[in-house]
């Protein structure tokens, strides 16, 4: 059985191509370990609440970042944003929103929700390596969370 | 007159050496240009909500960041997060907490509020510049905000 306990990123991100390019972005920073992939709204909200497949999950282990796809399948990204922030108990866990919207009503929708960051996909491959690199640098090194 | 529009980081801290540490890292990084120091919570609420001696200020030009300092005179800063998180105009604006403090009810109590992000400040200058120059580009370059 896996050990979801250990995971640290949540990727929540409905496309292969998009998940997997996120994924070698993460491996070329050393930083793939511990992660999961969430293919849709509700396997992300089952995997954070504990709930459904990963029931058995210990849910006060949290991931150190959600990295948050929008368009989603089952359950939207911003309505799993609202789910994290309106728990007090989720609440804590940073939530980076990582699209390819730049809509301003996508952007200011997710602040308004709560979001920690929002961050456009760069469409160039070399600049989303780097911008995977440098976030997860800072979410996982240098962003503190409590216990 | 000085033009508070184009301030792109607020910094919030009362204590004139972690200040001039801050700005000396900022300015190592080629990222000083921009930058209002608020000495307590009071000056900072001023500026953010364009009251008392920025009241000509446009409040509609929003900081990219703040980096605000927990033990502040006049008002502290989890009551200076409280009031900029729990307004609809200026809960959009990312906020770190930039402390010396590794209490867990510091962290849980800023996240609960809604920060963006939490860091303690390196004790080392040379490792508190990185950290500095990190967080610099992760919200200046990175992150995106609404107009």
């Amino acid at each position: 059985m896996e050990n979801f306990g250990e995971i640290e990123i949540l990727l929540v991100e409905d496309n292969p191509n998009d998940a997997e390019m996120a994924l070698r972005a993460l491996k070329k920073n050393n930083l793939s370990n511990q992660v999961m992939v969430a293919v849709d709204g509700e396997e992300a909200l089952d995997f954070i609440f504990a709930k459904g497949k990963f029931a058995s999950r210990q849910k006060s282990r949290k991931p150190k970042i959600i990295l948050l796809d929008l368009k989603l399948p089952k359950i939207d990204g911003l309505d799993v944003l609202k789910e994290i922030k309106s728990n007090p108990e989720t609440k804590i866990i940073p939530v980076v929103v990582l699209t390819s919207s730049r809509e301003e009503k996508d952007m200011l929708k997710s602040y308004q929700l709560g979001v920690n960051s929002y961050i456009v996909k760069p469409v160039d491959f070399d600049k989303f390596v780097d911008a995977v690199r440098d976030l997860g640098l800072y979410w996982l090194l240098l962003n503190q969370q409590p216990d």
